[in-house]
């Protein structure tokens, strides 16, 4: 089959690779409807290392069954599936407490230790598949463009928007601030919109994308950075915002969170942390502020997120701007580093 | 008045100071009863830079009132007092929501904003007085000594390590590890056991004080340090603790949390960090670990834990094990540091 591979930093190759097969009983063969490229494959693409094998990569699909192993009962061939970016079991202690991304038993796409491949490809094999996977019955591989890119976002972007918005505590009423405008800062709007918050300052250059935001719900958009973005949204908020969703993962958006933040307040993260160490001294701990958020555990809201995506009520999938055939994987990757393409998806 | 003053690194000084005086329609003055020495008195004694005025120190006390100004309407001279590590109006945003530490129009003991000296002393002039103090009817200065002692408690280190247990979330049988023997420490494991913990992990190697946090509800006391304490603890509490309360401030203590926390649980910090910086990379992230806490906001607390303190239910005042007269003050710094002495009592 086809397959993408990240040979270096800027070195992405579409190749023939073996095809996926089933290995435990408890595994699904899943054939790529549609994929796509995530922000956070954005970082190895700048800092892989020269590797003359390469290694796969993407995380986001969606697809059909097309086998499944003795032990799998929850999908079957022929089902149209969303598959999360981490692969869970469904019944250790973290899957049953909604924290999917800690499973005990599982990983994630190009994961050794499952021997994982990654989401860029015709077809991926699926460990743990009644924990990992859900079955969207009613849509097929011919449903609708729209409802199929917004389908695709539950597997990562849409879900991960929606943990930051939990996480932060978003509820009626709540004044939100959110940090970054790609498609997770889109989608942490969208997310802060359906809880309820009354108030959403979208920080974000690109007009374009603050446009969508708008559309997603902000009622503010500050496109300054730095100590005038801090006092713009400061001001805005009256002194500072009760909730700051940090959608970026540099730490310049991790300071700016903490420059903006109300006393008392919650930074909630889902930007992967591109530093180590950061500033958790006074200015953290004197104002009562509360650090949190983490990789989305998307497994655990996908039900709760699909019915209005299903009847339309919501349109997560309105961040691609932009798709391509698997072939041209590399275009997309290169489209969406140079802020062309806000998120592009990929048709195997 | 005789009060207590900080030259410079371990130079502390017991001087004649001008006597406070009413200087606002919202002061009060307070004689003082009994003041204290703070594990937090300690870091500016380690590292104060040597100063010829030298400023005066201590943030805790009891004591009775004196004089109050033309807007004071609820305290009267002759009540006995509570008065908070933080004074605060009463009225403001912050204080309405109990986060009093951040007070628009409060600050601190030895604040220069404020006007206010330190604690360590005969009298104290209390800035908006309403808002900051606590009167407690029917106790004097000739009250049982065990009950000043608790009372006196009350003014920082058994709301801060309540405010530990409560930001970290204890519940009715959370499983909680406490780092840390100092008085806060200590009080955190009483706090955690009154709010219902059901497993308490005291990290402390002096055994006077974990035995002391054993009396407080401690189920299990870890003396080691490092690898060695993250790995025992984790052991203890299968795989992690839900809620970890670090209450010494320094970095390894802060790598000691990050350390045994369980994926999905908390941090809540009360020791006030000695450090700027530090991990809240993959290591904070990757687990969806919370971090919170800060400085407690005890006056929220004192009516809430003031009746389990005069029927004599909770005696938090054991964490004294040491007297000294105003006089002596230097040599209640000095058995501290040595840790000779956990916590040492004022009396002027």
């Amino acid at each position: 089959m086809r397959a993408t591979y990240l040979y270096g930093a800027g070195d992405v190759r579409v190749i023939t690779a073996p095809d996926p097969k089933l290995q435990q009983p408890t595994d699904a063969l899943v054939r790529v409807t549609r994929a796509c490229v995530c922000g956070s494959d954005l970082h190895p693409y700048h800092s892989a290392p020269a590797s003359a094998d390469g290694s796969s990569i993407g995380h986001e699909l969606i697809g059909v069954v097309e086998e499944v192993g003795a032990e799998v009962t929850t999908v079957t061939p022929g089902d149209f599936v969303i598959a999360p970016f981490a692969i869970s079991c469904g019944v250790c202690e973290f899957c049953r407490a909604g924290l999917q991304t800690s499973c005990v038993n599982g990983g994630f796409w190009n994961d050794p230790d499952l021997g994982t491949a990654g989401a860029q490809a015709e077809a991926v094999r699926v460990p743990l598949a009644d924990g990992t996977l859900v079955a969207v019955p009613g849509v097929t591989e011919s449903t609708d463009e729209t409802l199929l890119a917004s389908l695709l976002t539950l597997s990562d972007v849409y879900g991960t928007g929606w943990h930051a918005a939990a996480r932060g505590g978003v509820t009626r009423g709540s004044t939100v601030t959110v940090i970054g405008d790609g498609a997770v800062g889109l989608l942490a709007v969208l997310s802060a919109q359906q809880l309820g918050a009354e108030r959403i300052v979208l920080m974000g250059r690109h007009q374009q994308r603050t446009d969508l935001g708008r559309r997603f719900g902000a009622t503010d958009v500050v496109a300054e950075r730095g100590s005038d973005g801090i006092d713009r949204v400061r001001d805005l908020t009256d002194g500072g915002s009760p909730i700051v969703l940090e959608a970026v993962g540099h730490l310049p958006a991790y300071e700016q969170a903490l420059g903006i933040v109300r006393p008392g307040g919650v930074i909630s993260r889902v930007g992967v942390p591109q530093y180590a160490d950061a500033h958790v001294g006074w200015n953290l701990f004197g104002p009562n502020v509360t650090l949190t958020g983490g990789p989305a555990p998307v497994r655990a809201y996908i039900e709760q997120l699909l019915p209005a995506v299903l009847d339309g009520t919501v349109q997560p999938g309105l961040v691609f701007d932009r798709t391509v055939d698997l072939d041209d994987t590399p275009a997309a990757y290169a489209a969406m580093d140079a802020r062309e393409a806000l998120k592009v998806m990929v048709r195997p």
